[in-house]
């Protein structure tokens, strides 16, 4: 890689830090819809005000790609929205299986985010045998006994698991017995899972959560402009359009 | 964790940066665990290893909330709790509705972890006439006319949007007139809302993806290993475009 000789202390994958990969996806949302919109190049604020990040931020971020624009020019799009796919891996296809098809399930079956990204559903897996055979999204579901001949046979390395709480360990050493690697959670539960092996937790809550405090936040906010207490320097709003 | 960002990274909200507030739920949710189990007291490497987060990190964020631990005790997790919950604005109740009542909608209704958190599903809200009065989560699903008067009845300052992309921004319009103040988003679609309204947008794929840039870098570390080429300090190929 371009930058792979700029180790950091704190970095890992191939020199990339955590942070940035996290914010990868998002750039390339915000990049994908300027393709759309047939925009060929973008400055870094534009971007950055596009990916809700500080533009000094997104430059360094897209030094670590080797991607450095060109000045009075900015970033191609095409060229970037290629760079972060190849980066993170999308520009292959990755089978993924979803286990628990209840209403989230279903959701995630539905999703059309995971299709455009390279992700491909490519079995519906529940332990209700009556589920068995109906079509979700167009694709029969099978029954968990099927579980490690699907993982198996579709060569797939991440799960996806949308069961209760209660069966979501049992389901997520299964799918690691077959051969899958990476997980991605929707159970309200935390899983141990072995070495090797990348879990990323969805808490549905927690965005709520943030929402919450900044609401207290303006309940305040109002509560001292309605008592002529805010100071000069009080706290802004500072939202973005989104 | 799916998360749009739409704050500036710079914004600060009442003095604690914006990170800091995106932590805070993480923390809470590992102390959560550990008083549900009766853990009295723990220390910061413990608990920043539950939250996953770097302990150093983990004691400034709680220097924000003025939170210091006893030497040699460590926190104390119930008084934690409730800092935490009161940082967050979780102590008082929160109603919300839910906008979009397909798969999605309903899964979100029946997700356990909003009431545990203060968040109470206040009304269900679809557009489909053929669902009204149908209960869903125990709730009966109201109808998209009544929508401006379940916000006002209710007191509703936070909704969430899980329709198609198509309907989600005069959803979004019209929730905002009705008094709604703070958004969080799950249609594929990104929102515009004036200044004072916070939108958080949640992509179920943002996870997918940063998961799937970790199996690209396990395939590689794998296919390295076996063609004996890994140098004793980690070299990695140069896999990137010029």
């Amino acid at each position: 890689m371009a930058t792979g000789r700029n180790h950091r202390p704190a970095t890992r994958s191939r020199g990339i830090p955590e942070a940035t990969v996290a914010r990868l996806p998002l750039y390339l949302r915000a990049l994908t819809a300027l393709s759309e919109r047939s925009v060929p190049t973008v400055s870094s604020e534009e971007l950055a005000a596009a990916a809700g990040v500080n533009s000094a931020k997104l430059r360094k971020d897209f030094s670590y790609l080797g991607s450095y624009g060109t000045r009075g020019v900015g970033y191609d799009v095409e060229y970037l929205v290629y760079q972060i796919s190849r980066e993170l891996g999308l520009t292959q296809d990755w089978p993924v299986v979803i286990v628990g098809i209840g209403n989230l399930g279903a959701a995630l079956a539905n999703y059309g985010g995971f299709a455009s990204r390279g992700f491909r559903v490519a079995a519906l897996i529940d332990a209700d045998p009556t589920m068995a055979g109906k079509p979700v999204a167009g694709i029969p579901v099978q029954h968990t006994d099927e579980l490690e001949k699907i993982i198996s046979d579709n060569g797939v390395s991440i799960g996806v698991i949308s069961t209760p709480a209660g069966a979501a360990q049992q389901v997520c050493e299964r799918l690691i017995a077959a051969g899958v690697t990476s997980i991605l959670n929707f159970a309200p539960t935390v899983l141990s899972v072995p070495d090797g092996v990348d879990v990323r937790k969805v808490d549905l809550s927690i965005e709520l959560q943030i929402l919450a405090f900044h609401e207290q936040r303006k309940a305040g906010e109002e509560a001292e402009a309605a008592a002529g207490r805010k100071g000069p320097d009080g706290d802004m709003p500072a939202v973005m359009p989104a």
